[in-house]
């Protein structure tokens, strides 16, 4: 079975590894979210591909969801001394050995898809991971200025990581995503899917960017596999993260339904978690075909028994 | 007093460091050699400015005499992991920190001697370190082929790291020599010198490639001050290092004698080791006015000593 799923970091990779144990043979694709990458002390860092790689190729640190298992900050506190910024954002020693291979590569004029694939030949995640674009895309958010009245623009990762999301995003930006094309794959493999999933990662900054690209919306939308997503969203918060401060900012009420409306042109079937049940007649009135079921990802399992969940929903759909 | 020294790695910054401890309050440039510079894993690294930052800094790993006290080898584990080469020269944690910091900001357009003053910002190092050359310059070692008869130029540090100077250097190459300049400061701090000091550096790749930035060598000849070198020769060896490699390579004998006579024309006074003191008659000859001193760098107050010898003899040769 060809999957090809839509994923932002740590719960789509989650979600990925449960998938990969529920259904070991399937031929999985990831598209990996690519607008929260950013360039730190020069090294070109891509969060979200790498913590796939990380969790899928059994070298993630468990206990956070992201970064190298074990990892040392030797190199973070030097920088710290030294007295360089960026502080807010601290890369492990190990961690940093992905981001020089990669700035290395991509600075040899590798494009980001190729050096994933390499960096790949290492971690064997048992899916194929690609970038959802080789073109650099980055999520700015919009902020009241301090003070002055002014917006400004901060970089995803600034506002996450350094500002916990706190201060009210105004608007969200994609820069660069008009000029963006899909990497090499992303659209064969959109249309060669035999499901189509949208993994419980944030809406709005992980599986967003990648549905902005230009040519992939449209590609989801008119492929032949059922499209089915699992919400990230349950008793109307986050499981992790802070995706209500990114669906606040665009305007979708935080619950299992709103996401599932900001999806509905191309959705064909939505889980909801059990305590969500009640959300289920609201989006079958959208036309999409909704279920409830558990979706903690509390451990591999649980995960697996979600992605048995999803497929279950995909032959419904494909089966009405 | 106003010392400016042309200075390699580990000797030459042995004897600063003595230097400094001989006469606290001189006003010591130290022009560093940077044709050892090379890129590796994509950071640009400068081996020579480092050893003396760190070395003066008090952050050098003593027991080698280079690198960062105490470091790690997260990162250059991990890149083996990945399988990047070179694998012959491993970069520990806390100076991937340095590397990172002056690659970051080459890359921004600063240029190098800006660089190093940034950095030295935190390790007071005690002097003016002044790279020799903002240029790029590297030290290319012809040596003969892997049995098909070509020869074959590779970076110095492959040829010094990875082969131990073992195989034979048939010449030493000093590519982007003819177009370097020297860097700011450097022809006024060689012109402005009470006394010029050649450290018991390499007198092939570590002086040699300072000397032979156009207009260096013109400057400390041409300069007012006297000229007071140390033999980095003791008994027909080097101290340290594989110093005969390079000296045959360029066909100059591997003695103390040989080495005052490479630089005969610039050199006003040369210490030999008191071991060597059979050589004196031999330098004076040539017009250096010539003493025998220990010349071991055991400890600092033996550098000190050293020092203290330099300038007696820079003394010496000015009241002549």
């Amino acid at each position: 079975m060809r999957i090809t799923a839509l994923a932002g970091g740590i719960g789509g990779s989650r979600f990925l590894r449960g998938l990969l144990r529920a259904i070991p043979d399937a031929e999985v694709t990831v598209v990996g979210n690519t607008a929260d990458d950013i360039t730190l002390h020069g090294l070109h860092v891509s969060p979200d591909l790498d913590t796939v790689m990380y969790t899928l190729g059994d070298g993630v640190e468990e206990s956070q969801g992201w970064g190298r298992r074990g990892d040392t900050s030797a190199v973070a506190d030097e920088l710290a001394a030294y007295g360089a910024e960026p502080r807010w954002f601290t890369l492990g020693d190990r961690d940093i050995a992905t981001h020089l291979l990669r700035t290395r590569m991509l600075t040899a004029g590798y494009p980001l898809s190729a050096v994933t694939e390499a960096l790949c030949d290492r971690w064997r995640p048992g899916v194929r991971l690609l970038p959802m674009t080789d073109d650099r895309v980055e999520t700015h958010v919009v902020v009241a200025g301090d003070g002055d009245g002014q917006e400004r623009a901060i970089h995803f990762q600034e506002w996450w990581v350094r500002l916990h999301a706190k201060v009210p995003a105004r608007r969200i930006v994609l820069v660069g995503i008009e000029q963006a094309k899909p990497a090499p794959g992303v659209l064969d493999a959109v249309a060669a899917a035999d499901v189509i999933v949208l993994p419980p990662s944030n809406p709005v900054v992980s599986i967003g960017p990648i549905l902005s690209v230009p040519g992939v919306r449209d590609a989801v939308t008119v492929a032949g596999a059922p499209v089915v997503g699992l919400s990230p969203i349950i008793g109307g918060a986050p499981v992790r993260g802070m995706a209500d401060a990114a669906l606040t900012a665009i305007g979708v009420p935080t619950s299992a339904a709103g996401v599932a409306e900001l999806f509905a042109d191309l959705l064909d079937g939505w889980l909801v978690d059990s305590t969500d049940a009640d959300a289920v007649p609201a989006v079958e009135a959208a036309g999409i075909r909704c279920r409830a079921a558990p979706l903690l990802m509390t451990d591999v399992d649980a995960a697996a028994a979600m992605a048995r969940a999803a497929l279950d929903l995909a032959e419904e759909v494909r089966a009405r």
